[in-house]
């Protein structure tokens, strides 16, 4: 898939003596001083630390901005050629950041893709170490059943699906529907941990409830099943509602409006979706958050390690990241790479969706932040 | 430096429409589409999922073997042509794993390096977020000097620089000394995590004690200063001298003639550095472990999620990754891909220093083993 | 307050030589030598080791019930001739073991008061270092403002007032109000960790808002706001309301009906209240459930290390601590010593609030449970 | 053995009207409304506030040293007069704090005792929840049997029996020994968490070996055996050698003397006896530390929440607890009740032994600490 896949019957290494700071003089010994490392499957650091070790972040990832309703027609014309069944297992569509030669990844670390399921289908059981979830921008009728658990997918839900349970979709409704699906397929295929496992081609229950048996136990507020045992790697709250992200936003901005402290900076609005189980991330590598901002806000110029995809949810304003701006509407999606700097303006009431990678370094003590322009 | 930076004037996005199990008909449509996802920058998940969702790791990198003799001859070699200096900053050269494009990488997460520094010469004074460590297969005569404080180098020491430390080296001895260098520079470059400061360009505290002062303060078994404050990121023990890790081996051979608990495996002794305010890794990325076996010992096969790079530090025996085997000596290195499977057999004694990218998967909840043909 | 308190202008160390199993021969050596251990302030643990060190847990404290009904009258009558104000803080009145001495202890660690006030009627503001709740049987119109945030009191609600955090309470409406405090008293007490401090004599917020900020900004299932910073020592969570409470309960029990899990025990369904920030206990020194019990029930025999106090909120049963039965009904108070064996059976449907010091067994590593006659 | 523990055939509440700030006026009604508090086993709150919740700690147990000489004359006499069995246990003599009544508490939490072994005697096996150790003043010959592993005990060494580990003693030597136990029985006692199980009456293993198999396995420094699981609640290191100890402390001073951190404040080294698998305390209740002063110094006057004890382990000086202080020397112990200010003088160099229940405020999030006359 991406150029390191390639087999290499001879060594990969190529070295090239050049002259600059730092580095040696290239005579004929040093050039063949480095036949001698490519033979041997060495390279030098002297060379290599400037790209290797750069003051700050330097990714390949680059800022970008996908138009939902391109990605929507794409879905919606793979509906009519491509099935979904065993085998290709989803009908999913994958955003590939342009620094990363052509590989699926929205950032190094994460995959965002549309996912789409055309009226009475069913995507096939199966099971992965991959933590995943999806987000819904728009439309109903698909449940995707959890181990068993049938969730019924809605506009602003946010839906998980955490590493190694069982899991297919059933589309009962009679139009098709499309959401956003995310995962650390890149940063589990990068560092070689991935486990993958076939469930039965049909989902065993389609059922449609209303809310999951999952939400049932476990999504009342500070309340927790005394039958449940201590800490979860993940969130046990299969799904959670539009509802109740609308109505913490809006509480934020009333305490705001009210003269109390809640919101992230003026006009900026957030909530972080959490494991109830230890207060921390919905999954182990994954952070996932809805921001609201009012019109005509502009947040802070922020940097953090780590990379994010954003989603706008609703209303209109324009990202930019580094020397790069976008004006955005419903759907359209943008990721940030590691450290470079963000701003969002808000045209409207904006109300996006984000997921990010800062887990993987908060748990490893390499996350950073470094905000610019915050209000004093 | 991989085929990934190369920059992209139009989408990196390349797909081929093929017949196979899963995957759509593939017809004019269907080419046709693929070209809207590629200059959407968009790809498929039902063509990749096979290399990206394998049922088990399946790396790009692969087990390779590389000779500490080729290794030390290239950098006495180095040392003739290439200064220490500000900018280039150390004479290391780096193990470039055969599956991973010619990236000085010897694990998709790992670094490992052999330095080299001549009689008087010192490696300038710099700090990184990445973390590393040197540990000294032979010679001695060179002190690193973290955070101002000089820690000497000696056969059998393994010795910490976690991130965010300055450190430079200085070689009082009138002969050479090389050693290894492992660090998580790849993790880092992979994820964007990565700062790097200058330093002065000499080190500040040429003197040669016998013991650092970190080691003075901590490296009493069970004991830790009242001064000191809690957890920390990393381990404070800038040196783990080598008497006693042999020490604790040899007890745990002696327990087991004894007939007590204590040993991995029959014949097979092991004991990993720590971080004293924790019992946990000595980094937040990296393991590092003294492995010790009788003659004539062999380990149970085993497979773990995550990379290891092994090093022989005395005896000979055999090293075999999955299918391939090599016969190993003093100095050799054996880079080991994730899940891949490892025996070694032990012809002399044995004893080979280990470090491993464990700790990530362990705080991700991503860690997972498999040991076959253990001893019941 | 116990005899423990008294002074001694003498060794207070008695001792007498007996004879018995594993005890000295009483001579006149023996008294002589008994003398002088008293005479220099020591005990031996042979003459103690019995009631010191017995097999399992022999607690001083006895299992007891108290009548809400006569709580309530004599709660009353001291409307009648008790001010609330600056000195006596609280018109509060508490449960005294009978094991305990006449020390105002519900338990060893725990207590238990009722509490009222009068229409109109404000407790002055102060804190301490003790955790306390407050649990409400019946009625409304009070509202408890801590650290300037006013938190309305209604039947079935569970209120938070975690250590060092300033509280008073003002009754708005034109009848009285009582209800339950539950805090860490007697622990405190007896560890020497006390601390208090004087607020106002008047509650500086009357208003009467139907949810508290702290609600506002909590208590949403799953959301945390993106401002508040990492672990909280205590639940932020000012109030967990009734309506909550219910539908998790109501829940258990239909999935129970449905035939799946969630449930503790057959016709048994529990909640614990927890800190969203941890998913641990709402306090480091209590643990707090609701239970719910069918008709019919009986639940398991069930022993813990640790005290508790239960409280039937609605309904009529049966209470049984090791060989004592009660029959009980709405707002009647059970002590359960440790280790001492709890059933408790439902007549009517059984609705029953409980608090507990597990957390410090569990976080001291002490805790202990026994289950019997559970259902396979 | 105290008062509390007296049987009361009728209430034991005993409530007496008076006059004072925030009591109620003493009438006819009021004396009415008490005698039916007792006859309802209650006790108000506004009678108890000032001594229940006063502003600071202000424990029932007082500062108060016991001298060595005497403990030890008492023990020898002992040795003469009541033997070691099933039964009685041990030859042990504890502190009885003169504030607690009597019973055998050195402090509200910790016990602490002299005990006492005759040439060719075996301490019995058994085992209990409560948390132990030993430190040994003087002498030798003893071995301290913990869970099969011969533990010698030597002059400076501090030895670890945590919860639930079987244990006895025998003395190899042709002289009887004495040394300090301390243990949390106390704590226990009053919360009710305290099972005990008797073991063999003779120790399995009248071997003596220089150091116990847990030692070779676990005191290396910052080194663990890869074959011992994760975190344990209480540390593997069975002796905590003088050699190591005292080597700690000297450092400590001398690093001070080159003018580099280490130590606690000018002249005053101190370590923590630790959980290599934790970084953190011995054993979940206990604290201990050695101390060292240099002759001339005076510490810095400092409160903590929580008690201790003290054991001048070598050397002469002064201690201060509060308004009351003694000159000590060798073996004598001192308790430090919570919150008293202890300041420590030495006269020549001191070393001293203290042990503490800090861990139990710190894992229950109610440690405080305040140190006046500290220097800038």
């Amino acid at each position: 898939m991406t150029a390191t896949a390639e087999h290499h019957p001879v060594s990969p290494v190529r070295l090239r003596a050049t002259a600059g700071p730092g580095q040696p003089e290239p005579t004929p010994d040093l050039e063949d001083l480095y036949r001698g490392f490519e033979q041997e499957l060495l390279v030098p650091l002297w060379t290599e630390i400037g790209d290797l070790m750069p003051t700050s972040p330097a990714p390949q990832a680059r800022g970008h901005l996908w138009r939902w309703a391109n990605l929507l027609r794409l879905a919606e014309r793979s509906g009519d050629l491509v099935p979904v069944g065993r085998g290709g297992e989803r009908r999913a569509i994958a955003l590939a950041n342009p620094g990363l030669g052509g590989a699926p990844f929205a950032t190094p670390t994460l995959w965002a893709a549309i996912q789409y399921l055309k009226p009475k289908e069913d995507a096939p059981v199966h099971r992965h170490t991959q933590n995943a979830f999806r987000f819904v921008l728009e439309g109903e009728g698909v449940w995707t059943v959890v181990d068993g658990d049938p969730v019924a997918m809605r506009r602003g839900d946010f839906l998980l699906t955490p590493g190694w349970h069982f899991h297919g979709h059933h589309n009962q409704a009679d139009f098709p529907m499309a959401w956003l699906d995310g995962l650390d397929i890149p940063f589990a295929y990068q560092t070689g941990s991935t486990f993958f496992e076939d469930g039965p081609e049909q989902v065993s229950d389609h059922s449609t409830p209303d809310r999951s048996r999952a939400e049932r136990l476990w999504a009342h507020p500070g309340l927790r099943p005394v039958s449940q045992p201590g800490p979860q790697t993940s969130s046990p709250i299969a799904a959670y509602r539009w509802e109740h992200t609308d109505a913490a936003l809006t509480e934020q901005l009333d305490l705001e409006t009210e003269g109390h402290p809640g919101i992230v900076e003026p006009g900026h609005a957030a909530v972080r979706f959490t494991n109830p189980t230890t207060g921390g991330d919905v999954m182990p590598t994954i952070r996932a958050e809805m921001h609201r901002l009012r019109a005509g806000t502009t947040t802070a110029r922020r940097r953090e390690v780590g990379s994010a995809v954003w989603q706008v949810f609703d209303g209109t304003g324009t990202v930019q990241v580094d020397d790069r701006s976008w004006h955005v509407g419903r759907g359209d999606l943008v990721a940030v790479p590691s450290w470079q700097q963000l701003t969002i303006g808000a045209e409207t009431g904006l109300d996006l969706f984000r997921f990010a990678d800062t887990p993987i370094f908060e748990r490893l003590n390499a996350d950073r932040v470094q905000v610019e322009g915050a209000p004093s």
